[in-house]
Protein backbone atom coordinates (compact mmCIF):
# COMPACT_ATOMS: atom_id res chain seq x y z
CA UNK A 1 0.00 0.00 0.00
CA UNK A 2 1.39 3.48 -0.68
CA UNK A 3 1.27 5.71 2.16
CA UNK A 4 -1.16 8.99 1.83
CA UNK A 5 0.08 12.48 1.80
CA UNK A 6 1.11 13.29 5.15
CA UNK A 7 -0.54 16.29 5.06
CA UNK A 8 -3.70 15.20 4.01
CA UNK A 9 -4.35 11.84 6.66
CA UNK A 10 -6.00 11.04 9.63
CA UNK A 11 -6.91 8.78 12.54
CA UNK A 12 -9.82 8.61 14.47
CA UNK A 13 -9.77 7.52 18.46
CA UNK A 14 -13.06 6.32 19.61
CA UNK A 15 -13.63 6.58 23.42
CA UNK A 16 -15.73 4.61 25.31
CA UNK A 17 -15.95 1.06 27.10
CA UNK A 18 -19.11 0.13 25.93
CA UNK A 19 -17.24 -0.39 22.47
CA UNK A 20 -15.08 -2.59 23.74
CA UNK A 21 -16.75 -4.66 25.64
CA UNK A 22 -19.15 -4.82 22.41
CA UNK A 23 -21.98 -4.09 24.13
CA UNK A 24 -22.66 -1.72 21.15
CA UNK A 25 -21.27 -2.11 17.87
CA UNK A 26 -19.20 1.43 16.19
CA UNK A 27 -20.78 2.70 13.19
CA UNK A 28 -18.73 6.29 13.64
CA UNK A 29 -15.60 5.08 12.00
CA UNK A 30 -17.56 3.90 8.85
CA UNK A 31 -19.15 7.69 9.21
CA UNK A 32 -16.35 9.80 9.67
CA UNK A 33 -13.97 7.78 7.45
CA UNK A 34 -16.47 8.32 4.39
CA UNK A 35 -17.26 11.68 5.18
CA UNK A 36 -13.04 12.53 5.39
CA UNK A 37 -12.93 10.75 2.16
CA UNK A 38 -14.49 12.42 0.18
CA UNK A 39 -13.17 15.48 1.33
CA UNK A 40 -9.81 14.22 -0.22
CA UNK A 41 -8.55 12.87 3.97
CA UNK A 42 -7.64 9.33 4.27
CA UNK A 43 -8.25 7.46 7.42
CA UNK A 44 -4.69 5.94 8.15
CA UNK A 45 -5.50 4.45 12.02
CA UNK A 46 -8.47 3.70 14.01
CA UNK A 47 -7.87 3.31 17.86
CA UNK A 48 -10.56 2.51 20.34
CA UNK A 49 -9.41 3.01 23.78
CA UNK A 50 -11.76 2.72 27.35
CA UNK A 51 -13.10 5.32 29.43
CA UNK A 52 -9.72 6.09 31.10
CA UNK A 53 -7.40 9.29 31.45
CA UNK A 54 -4.39 8.09 30.82
CA UNK A 55 -5.15 5.84 27.87
CA UNK A 56 -6.48 8.96 26.43
CA UNK A 57 -3.60 10.99 26.86
CA UNK A 58 -1.45 8.74 25.58
CA UNK A 59 -3.05 8.02 23.07
CA UNK A 60 -3.95 11.52 21.76
CA UNK A 61 -0.56 12.89 21.96
CA UNK A 62 0.93 9.96 20.15
CA UNK A 63 -1.62 10.05 17.03
CA UNK A 64 -1.37 14.39 17.25
CA UNK A 65 2.08 14.24 16.34
CA UNK A 66 1.80 11.81 13.44
CA UNK A 67 -1.49 13.02 11.57
CA UNK A 68 -3.22 15.61 10.31
CA UNK A 69 -6.25 15.19 11.64
CA UNK A 70 -7.32 13.52 15.07
CA UNK A 71 -11.46 12.99 15.56
CA UNK A 72 -12.27 11.66 18.87
CA UNK A 73 -15.84 10.23 19.43
CA UNK A 74 -17.59 9.60 23.16
CA UNK A 75 -17.32 11.22 26.21
CA UNK A 76 -18.34 14.69 26.26
CA UNK A 77 -21.59 14.72 27.63
CA UNK A 78 -22.97 15.10 31.09
CA UNK A 79 -21.54 12.22 33.13
CA UNK A 80 -18.91 10.79 35.65
CA UNK A 81 -18.01 8.08 32.82
CA UNK A 82 -17.08 11.14 30.40
CA UNK A 83 -13.74 12.10 30.73
CA UNK A 84 -12.57 13.50 27.15
CA UNK A 85 -12.81 17.13 27.74
CA UNK A 86 -10.38 16.85 30.92
CA UNK A 87 -8.08 14.72 29.52
CA UNK A 88 -8.21 16.60 25.78
CA UNK A 89 -7.01 19.18 28.52
CA UNK A 90 -4.59 16.93 30.16
CA UNK A 91 -2.80 15.90 26.92
CA UNK A 92 -2.44 19.88 26.19
CA UNK A 93 -1.57 20.87 29.40
CA UNK A 94 -4.09 23.20 28.48
CA UNK A 95 -6.52 25.28 31.61
CA UNK A 96 -9.69 22.85 31.86
CA UNK A 97 -12.47 25.02 32.88
CA UNK A 98 -15.85 26.43 32.44
CA UNK A 99 -15.99 27.66 28.57
CA UNK A 100 -17.94 31.34 28.29
CA UNK A 101 -19.10 30.15 24.66
CA UNK A 102 -20.07 27.01 25.62
CA UNK A 103 -21.63 27.91 28.73
CA UNK A 104 -23.87 30.85 26.84
CA UNK A 105 -25.00 28.68 24.05
CA UNK A 106 -26.03 25.98 26.54
CA UNK A 107 -27.24 28.29 28.62
CA UNK A 108 -29.44 29.57 25.33
CA UNK A 109 -29.90 26.30 24.63
CA UNK A 110 -31.51 25.11 28.06
CA UNK A 111 -32.58 28.19 29.36
CA UNK A 112 -31.22 30.28 32.24
CA UNK A 113 -33.94 28.29 34.69
CA UNK A 114 -33.11 24.41 33.53
CA UNK A 115 -29.62 24.79 33.35
CA UNK A 116 -28.86 22.29 35.59
CA UNK A 117 -25.52 21.71 36.95
CA UNK A 118 -25.55 17.93 35.29
CA UNK A 119 -25.75 20.37 32.02
CA UNK A 120 -23.38 22.97 33.10
CA UNK A 121 -20.73 20.18 33.18
CA UNK A 122 -20.81 20.22 29.27
CA UNK A 123 -19.56 23.82 29.12
CA UNK A 124 -16.37 22.35 31.03
CA UNK A 125 -13.39 22.04 28.41
CA UNK A 126 -9.66 23.34 27.64
CA UNK A 127 -11.15 27.06 27.97
CA UNK A 128 -8.84 28.06 24.89
CA UNK A 129 -11.06 25.50 22.93
CA UNK A 130 -12.65 26.63 19.63
CA UNK A 131 -16.22 25.07 19.44
CA UNK A 132 -17.97 22.87 16.91
CA UNK A 133 -21.33 23.69 16.41
CA UNK A 134 -24.28 21.08 17.02
CA UNK A 135 -27.41 21.26 15.84
CA UNK A 136 -29.01 18.69 17.30
CA UNK A 137 -28.90 18.95 21.29
CA UNK A 138 -26.99 21.79 21.70
CA UNK A 139 -23.66 20.49 23.21
CA UNK A 140 -20.89 21.65 21.55
CA UNK A 141 -17.90 19.73 20.18
CA UNK A 142 -14.84 21.73 20.39
CA UNK A 143 -11.65 21.38 18.48
CA UNK A 144 -7.78 21.87 20.01
CA UNK A 145 -4.98 22.43 17.76
CA UNK A 146 -5.99 19.25 15.29
CA UNK A 147 -7.66 17.17 17.56
CA UNK A 148 -11.29 17.68 16.57
CA UNK A 149 -13.51 16.26 19.78
CA UNK A 150 -16.93 14.88 18.59
CA UNK A 151 -19.84 13.06 20.97
CA UNK A 152 -20.58 9.44 20.57
CA UNK A 153 -24.44 9.40 19.76
CA UNK A 154 -23.75 8.76 15.93
CA UNK A 155 -26.44 10.84 15.21
CA UNK A 156 -25.47 13.65 16.91
CA UNK A 157 -22.07 13.24 15.57
CA UNK A 158 -23.19 13.08 11.90
CA UNK A 159 -25.42 16.34 12.33
CA UNK A 160 -22.39 18.23 13.57
CA UNK A 161 -19.99 17.50 10.19
CA UNK A 162 -21.78 19.80 8.18
CA UNK A 163 -20.08 22.80 10.03
CA UNK A 164 -16.70 21.36 10.28
CA UNK A 165 -16.63 21.30 6.43
CA UNK A 166 -14.61 24.01 5.49
CA UNK A 167 -12.44 24.05 8.24
CA UNK A 168 -10.66 20.24 6.62
CA UNK A 169 -8.18 20.66 3.62
CA UNK A 170 -8.16 17.42 1.65
CA UNK A 171 -5.96 16.50 -0.66
CA UNK A 172 -7.13 14.81 -3.80
CA UNK A 173 -10.44 12.28 -3.13
CA UNK A 174 -9.35 8.75 -3.30
CA UNK A 175 -12.00 7.52 -5.91
CA UNK A 176 -13.35 3.65 -6.35
CA UNK A 177 -14.67 1.19 -8.62
CA UNK A 178 -15.81 -2.48 -7.44
CA UNK A 179 -16.42 -5.37 -9.20
CA UNK A 180 -18.00 -7.83 -7.60
CA UNK A 181 -16.65 -11.86 -9.24
CA UNK A 182 -18.86 -15.09 -8.82
CA UNK A 183 -15.47 -16.75 -7.71
CA UNK A 184 -12.91 -17.38 -5.02
CA UNK A 185 -10.07 -15.98 -3.89
CA UNK A 186 -7.76 -18.16 -4.51
CA UNK A 187 -8.38 -18.12 -8.52
CA UNK A 188 -7.78 -15.02 -9.10
CA UNK A 189 -5.01 -14.00 -6.63
CA UNK A 190 -2.42 -14.58 -9.26
CA UNK A 191 -4.01 -12.79 -12.17
CA UNK A 192 -4.77 -9.79 -9.33
CA UNK A 193 -1.41 -9.50 -8.00
CA UNK A 194 0.07 -9.54 -11.50
CA UNK A 195 -2.58 -6.16 -12.17
CA UNK A 196 -1.49 -4.96 -8.78
CA UNK A 197 2.21 -5.12 -9.41
CA UNK A 198 1.93 -2.80 -12.76
CA UNK A 199 -0.15 -0.43 -11.11
CA UNK A 200 1.54 1.75 -8.68
CA UNK A 201 -0.70 4.51 -8.23
CA UNK A 202 -4.01 2.42 -7.30
CA UNK A 203 -4.48 -0.01 -4.61
CA UNK A 204 -6.42 -3.21 -5.29
CA UNK A 205 -8.46 -5.26 -2.29
CA UNK A 206 -9.92 -8.04 -2.56
CA UNK A 207 -12.73 -8.75 -0.36
CA UNK A 208 -14.95 -12.63 -0.11
CA UNK A 209 -18.54 -12.57 0.51
CA UNK A 210 -20.95 -14.67 1.64
CA UNK A 211 -24.18 -12.51 0.46
CA UNK A 212 -27.82 -14.71 0.12
CA UNK A 213 -26.24 -17.71 -0.01
CA UNK A 214 -24.30 -16.72 -2.97
CA UNK A 215 -20.39 -16.19 -2.70
CA UNK A 216 -18.11 -13.73 -4.43
CA UNK A 217 -15.45 -11.55 -4.05
CA UNK A 218 -15.60 -7.57 -4.55
CA UNK A 219 -12.49 -6.46 -5.80
CA UNK A 220 -12.22 -3.24 -4.69
CA UNK A 221 -9.75 -0.55 -7.02
CA UNK A 222 -8.87 2.75 -5.17
CA UNK A 223 -6.77 5.84 -6.97
CA UNK A 224 -6.74 9.59 -6.80
CA UNK A 225 -6.43 8.70 -10.72
CA UNK A 226 -9.57 8.60 -12.41
CA UNK A 227 -7.73 7.18 -15.64
CA UNK A 228 -5.30 5.13 -13.88
CA UNK A 229 -8.34 3.03 -12.11
CA UNK A 230 -9.89 2.76 -15.45
CA UNK A 231 -7.30 1.07 -16.94
CA UNK A 232 -6.41 -1.08 -14.21
CA UNK A 233 -10.34 -2.13 -14.18
CA UNK A 234 -10.07 -2.84 -17.72
CA UNK A 235 -7.36 -5.38 -17.30
CA UNK A 236 -8.99 -6.87 -14.51
CA UNK A 237 -12.00 -7.52 -16.41
CA UNK A 238 -10.58 -8.79 -19.57
CA UNK A 239 -9.14 -11.74 -17.23
CA UNK A 240 -11.91 -12.82 -15.70
CA UNK A 241 -13.54 -13.02 -19.35
CA UNK A 242 -10.89 -14.66 -19.92
CA UNK A 243 -11.38 -17.03 -16.67
CA UNK A 244 -15.25 -17.16 -17.53
CA UNK A 245 -16.02 -15.70 -13.78
CA UNK A 246 -19.41 -14.25 -14.05
CA UNK A 247 -19.06 -10.17 -12.75
CA UNK A 248 -21.64 -7.51 -12.05
CA UNK A 249 -20.29 -4.26 -11.66
CA UNK A 250 -20.83 -1.86 -9.03
CA UNK A 251 -20.02 1.72 -8.42
CA UNK B 1 -12.12 3.00 35.45
CA UNK B 2 -10.42 0.24 37.42
CA UNK B 3 -7.52 -1.07 35.03
CA UNK B 4 -8.48 -5.27 35.03
CA UNK B 5 -6.13 -7.59 36.24
CA UNK B 6 -3.04 -7.70 33.69
CA UNK B 7 -2.99 -11.37 33.69
CA UNK B 8 -6.65 -11.58 31.61
CA UNK B 9 -6.37 -8.72 29.24
CA UNK B 10 -6.68 -8.36 25.54
CA UNK B 11 -5.88 -6.38 22.16
CA UNK B 12 -7.46 -6.50 19.34
CA UNK B 13 -5.86 -5.31 15.98
CA UNK B 14 -8.22 -5.16 12.50
CA UNK B 15 -5.81 -5.11 9.61
CA UNK B 16 -7.92 -3.62 6.59
CA UNK B 17 -7.71 -0.76 4.31
CA UNK B 18 -11.48 -2.23 3.70
CA UNK B 19 -12.54 -1.04 7.45
CA UNK B 20 -10.48 2.52 7.69
CA UNK B 21 -11.77 3.55 4.24
CA UNK B 22 -15.35 3.08 5.47
CA UNK B 23 -16.14 0.81 2.69
CA UNK B 24 -17.26 -2.18 5.61
CA UNK B 25 -18.43 -1.79 8.75
CA UNK B 26 -16.21 -3.90 11.23
CA UNK B 27 -18.18 -6.30 13.44
CA UNK B 28 -15.22 -8.45 14.27
CA UNK B 29 -14.67 -6.21 17.43
CA UNK B 30 -18.29 -6.98 19.34
CA UNK B 31 -17.64 -10.58 18.23
CA UNK B 32 -14.19 -10.86 19.71
CA UNK B 33 -15.06 -8.93 22.64
CA UNK B 34 -18.16 -10.69 23.54
CA UNK B 35 -16.90 -14.02 23.28
CA UNK B 36 -13.62 -13.33 25.44
CA UNK B 37 -16.02 -11.40 28.01
CA UNK B 38 -17.33 -14.98 28.46
CA UNK B 39 -13.62 -16.40 29.12
CA UNK B 40 -12.88 -13.60 31.66
CA UNK B 41 -10.80 -11.63 29.56
CA UNK B 42 -10.93 -7.85 29.08
CA UNK B 43 -10.30 -6.23 25.95
CA UNK B 44 -8.88 -2.88 26.57
CA UNK B 45 -7.86 -1.62 23.20
CA UNK B 46 -8.68 -1.80 19.74
CA UNK B 47 -6.32 -0.90 16.93
CA UNK B 48 -7.60 -0.76 12.80
CA UNK B 49 -4.26 -0.37 10.45
CA UNK B 50 -4.04 -0.24 6.95
CA UNK B 51 -2.64 -3.31 4.41
CA UNK B 52 1.11 -1.94 5.61
CA UNK B 53 3.32 -4.10 6.71
CA UNK B 54 5.45 -1.63 8.76
CA UNK B 55 2.14 -0.64 10.69
CA UNK B 56 1.53 -4.13 11.50
CA UNK B 57 4.71 -4.86 12.06
CA UNK B 58 4.93 -2.11 14.79
CA UNK B 59 1.58 -2.46 16.22
CA UNK B 60 1.76 -5.92 16.94
CA UNK B 61 5.32 -5.61 18.52
CA UNK B 62 3.90 -2.61 20.91
CA UNK B 63 1.16 -4.40 22.01
CA UNK B 64 2.25 -8.13 22.27
CA UNK B 65 4.31 -7.25 25.36
CA UNK B 66 1.85 -4.97 27.16
CA UNK B 67 -1.92 -7.77 26.67
CA UNK B 68 -2.22 -10.97 27.61
CA UNK B 69 -3.79 -12.00 24.25
CA UNK B 70 -3.35 -10.32 21.09
CA UNK B 71 -6.31 -10.82 18.12
CA UNK B 72 -5.64 -10.33 14.82
CA UNK B 73 -8.24 -9.96 12.19
CA UNK B 74 -8.05 -10.03 8.58
CA UNK B 75 -5.01 -10.69 5.89
CA UNK B 76 -4.35 -14.12 5.59
CA UNK B 77 -6.21 -15.42 2.51
CA UNK B 78 -4.61 -15.95 -0.28
CA UNK B 79 -4.01 -12.80 -2.58
CA UNK B 80 -1.51 -9.67 -2.83
CA UNK B 81 -3.07 -7.59 0.00
CA UNK B 82 -3.49 -10.61 2.69
CA UNK B 83 -0.40 -9.36 4.21
CA UNK B 84 -0.83 -10.49 8.00
CA UNK B 85 1.13 -13.90 8.07
CA UNK B 86 4.73 -12.66 6.46
CA UNK B 87 3.94 -9.35 9.05
CA UNK B 88 3.94 -11.67 11.75
CA UNK B 89 6.37 -13.68 10.97
CA UNK B 90 9.11 -10.22 10.49
CA UNK B 91 7.42 -9.00 13.79
CA UNK B 92 8.70 -12.43 15.68
CA UNK B 93 11.85 -12.55 13.52
CA UNK B 94 10.45 -15.47 12.51
CA UNK B 95 10.97 -18.34 9.14
CA UNK B 96 7.96 -17.39 6.60
CA UNK B 97 7.47 -19.96 4.91
CA UNK B 98 5.50 -23.49 3.61
CA UNK B 99 4.09 -24.68 6.62
CA UNK B 100 3.76 -28.37 6.41
CA UNK B 101 0.60 -29.06 8.39
CA UNK B 102 -1.11 -26.12 7.18
CA UNK B 103 -0.03 -27.47 3.80
CA UNK B 104 -1.21 -30.75 4.37
CA UNK B 105 -4.86 -29.77 5.86
CA UNK B 106 -5.47 -27.53 3.13
CA UNK B 107 -4.37 -29.96 0.67
CA UNK B 108 -6.84 -32.64 1.91
CA UNK B 109 -9.74 -29.75 1.64
CA UNK B 110 -9.31 -28.97 -1.68
CA UNK B 111 -7.86 -32.17 -3.19
CA UNK B 112 -4.41 -32.27 -4.99
CA UNK B 113 -5.84 -31.84 -8.27
CA UNK B 114 -7.53 -28.58 -6.87
CA UNK B 115 -4.90 -27.12 -4.68
CA UNK B 116 -3.69 -24.06 -7.16
CA UNK B 117 -0.54 -22.12 -6.17
CA UNK B 118 -3.09 -19.26 -5.41
CA UNK B 119 -4.40 -21.97 -2.44
CA UNK B 120 -0.82 -23.29 -1.30
CA UNK B 121 -0.51 -19.65 -0.38
CA UNK B 122 -2.41 -19.79 2.38
CA UNK B 123 -0.26 -22.30 4.05
CA UNK B 124 2.73 -19.72 3.73
CA UNK B 125 2.86 -18.68 7.59
CA UNK B 126 5.41 -18.52 10.53
CA UNK B 127 6.68 -22.28 10.08
CA UNK B 128 6.84 -22.77 13.53
CA UNK B 129 3.15 -21.11 14.01
CA UNK B 130 0.65 -23.48 15.71
CA UNK B 131 -2.68 -23.97 13.56
CA UNK B 132 -6.24 -22.48 14.53
CA UNK B 133 -8.54 -25.22 12.69
CA UNK B 134 -11.33 -23.93 10.45
CA UNK B 135 -14.34 -25.62 10.18
CA UNK B 136 -16.04 -23.72 7.22
CA UNK B 137 -13.46 -23.07 4.67
CA UNK B 138 -10.12 -25.38 5.08
CA UNK B 139 -7.90 -22.11 5.36
CA UNK B 140 -6.47 -22.10 9.08
CA UNK B 141 -5.48 -19.10 11.31
CA UNK B 142 -2.66 -19.35 13.55
CA UNK B 143 -0.86 -18.81 16.85
CA UNK B 144 2.32 -16.71 17.31
CA UNK B 145 3.37 -16.92 21.32
CA UNK B 146 0.73 -15.00 22.42
CA UNK B 147 -0.38 -13.44 18.91
CA UNK B 148 -3.64 -15.01 17.56
CA UNK B 149 -4.42 -14.51 14.22
CA UNK B 150 -8.20 -15.46 12.69
CA UNK B 151 -9.44 -14.32 8.96
CA UNK B 152 -11.41 -11.24 8.55
CA UNK B 153 -14.74 -12.05 7.38
CA UNK B 154 -17.23 -12.64 10.64
CA UNK B 155 -18.64 -15.41 9.71
CA UNK B 156 -15.41 -18.30 9.23
CA UNK B 157 -14.31 -16.36 12.57
CA UNK B 158 -16.78 -17.02 14.88
CA UNK B 159 -16.45 -20.59 13.70
CA UNK B 160 -13.05 -20.52 14.76
CA UNK B 161 -13.78 -19.37 17.91
CA UNK B 162 -15.11 -23.09 19.43
CA UNK B 163 -11.47 -24.46 18.67
CA UNK B 164 -9.81 -21.72 20.89
CA UNK B 165 -11.97 -21.79 23.63
CA UNK B 166 -9.22 -24.11 25.53
CA UNK B 167 -6.56 -21.89 24.85
CA UNK B 168 -7.54 -19.07 26.69
CA UNK B 169 -7.34 -18.46 30.20
CA UNK B 170 -9.33 -16.00 31.81
CA UNK B 171 -10.13 -14.51 35.13
CA UNK B 172 -13.74 -13.87 36.31
CA UNK B 173 -16.17 -13.07 34.38
CA UNK B 174 -17.77 -9.59 34.05
CA UNK B 175 -20.97 -9.59 34.30
CA UNK B 176 -23.12 -6.75 33.92
CA UNK B 177 -27.00 -5.65 34.85
CA UNK B 178 -28.53 -2.42 32.39
CA UNK B 179 -31.54 -0.48 33.08
CA UNK B 180 -33.40 1.65 30.33
CA UNK B 181 -34.09 5.48 31.93
CA UNK B 182 -36.53 7.40 30.19
CA UNK B 183 -34.63 10.34 30.72
CA UNK B 184 -31.60 12.45 29.24
CA UNK B 185 -28.32 12.23 31.08
CA UNK B 186 -28.20 15.46 32.49
CA UNK B 187 -31.23 14.65 34.80
CA UNK B 188 -29.23 11.72 36.26
CA UNK B 189 -25.63 12.84 36.02
CA UNK B 190 -24.79 14.30 39.76
CA UNK B 191 -26.54 10.89 41.24
CA UNK B 192 -25.16 8.58 38.98
CA UNK B 193 -21.93 9.80 39.86
CA UNK B 194 -22.42 9.41 43.80
CA UNK B 195 -23.38 6.05 42.86
CA UNK B 196 -20.29 5.39 41.45
CA UNK B 197 -18.15 7.04 43.77
CA UNK B 198 -19.62 4.68 46.57
CA UNK B 199 -18.42 1.34 44.66
CA UNK B 200 -14.89 1.05 43.41
CA UNK B 201 -15.19 -2.41 41.96
CA UNK B 202 -18.04 -1.48 39.80
CA UNK B 203 -18.11 0.67 36.16
CA UNK B 204 -21.21 2.40 35.85
CA UNK B 205 -21.40 3.56 32.23
CA UNK B 206 -24.23 6.46 30.82
CA UNK B 207 -25.21 5.90 27.61
CA UNK B 208 -27.94 8.05 25.64
CA UNK B 209 -29.84 6.60 22.80
CA UNK B 210 -32.71 7.13 20.51
CA UNK B 211 -34.57 4.58 19.32
CA UNK B 212 -37.90 4.69 17.49
CA UNK B 213 -38.62 7.89 18.32
CA UNK B 214 -37.82 7.80 22.06
CA UNK B 215 -35.03 9.28 23.86
CA UNK B 216 -33.46 7.66 27.26
CA UNK B 217 -30.26 6.33 28.71
CA UNK B 218 -29.13 3.27 29.41
CA UNK B 219 -26.98 2.53 32.62
CA UNK B 220 -25.07 -0.22 32.34
CA UNK B 221 -23.40 -1.63 35.74
CA UNK B 222 -20.50 -3.50 34.81
CA UNK B 223 -17.95 -5.47 37.86
CA UNK B 224 -16.74 -9.21 38.37
CA UNK B 225 -19.06 -9.39 41.54
CA UNK B 226 -22.88 -9.66 41.41
CA UNK B 227 -23.38 -8.35 44.89
CA UNK B 228 -21.95 -5.13 44.39
CA UNK B 229 -24.04 -5.28 40.78
CA UNK B 230 -27.11 -5.93 42.85
CA UNK B 231 -26.21 -3.15 45.46
CA UNK B 232 -25.38 -0.69 42.89
CA UNK B 233 -28.50 -1.11 40.92
CA UNK B 234 -30.34 -0.73 44.50
CA UNK B 235 -29.56 2.52 44.68
CA UNK B 236 -29.84 3.47 40.88
CA UNK B 237 -33.30 2.23 40.91
CA UNK B 238 -33.92 3.74 44.46
CA UNK B 239 -33.11 7.74 43.09
CA UNK B 240 -34.99 7.15 39.60
CA UNK B 241 -37.91 6.61 41.63
CA UNK B 242 -37.19 9.42 43.76
CA UNK B 243 -36.77 11.41 40.43
CA UNK B 244 -40.30 10.04 39.30
CA UNK B 245 -38.34 8.59 36.07
CA UNK B 246 -39.90 5.71 34.25
CA UNK B 247 -37.47 2.55 33.82
CA UNK B 248 -37.07 -0.65 31.90
CA UNK B 249 -35.11 -3.12 33.41
CA UNK B 250 -32.61 -5.48 30.74
CA UNK B 251 -30.92 -8.52 30.84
Amino acid sequence: MKKANKKTNAAIIIIGNEILSGRTRDINVVNLSTWLNDLGVKVEEVRIVPDDEIAIVHTVNFLRKRFKYIFTTGGIGPTHDDITSKSIAKAFKLKYGKHKEAYRLLENYYGSRNFSVGRQKMAMMPTKASLILNPSSGAPGFIVDNVYCLPGVPSILKSMLGGLQNKIKGGKKILSKTISAQTIESEIANSLEKVQLKFRKVDIGSYPFFRLGKIGVSIVIRSAYKKKIDDCYKEIVSFLKKKKINMKHEK
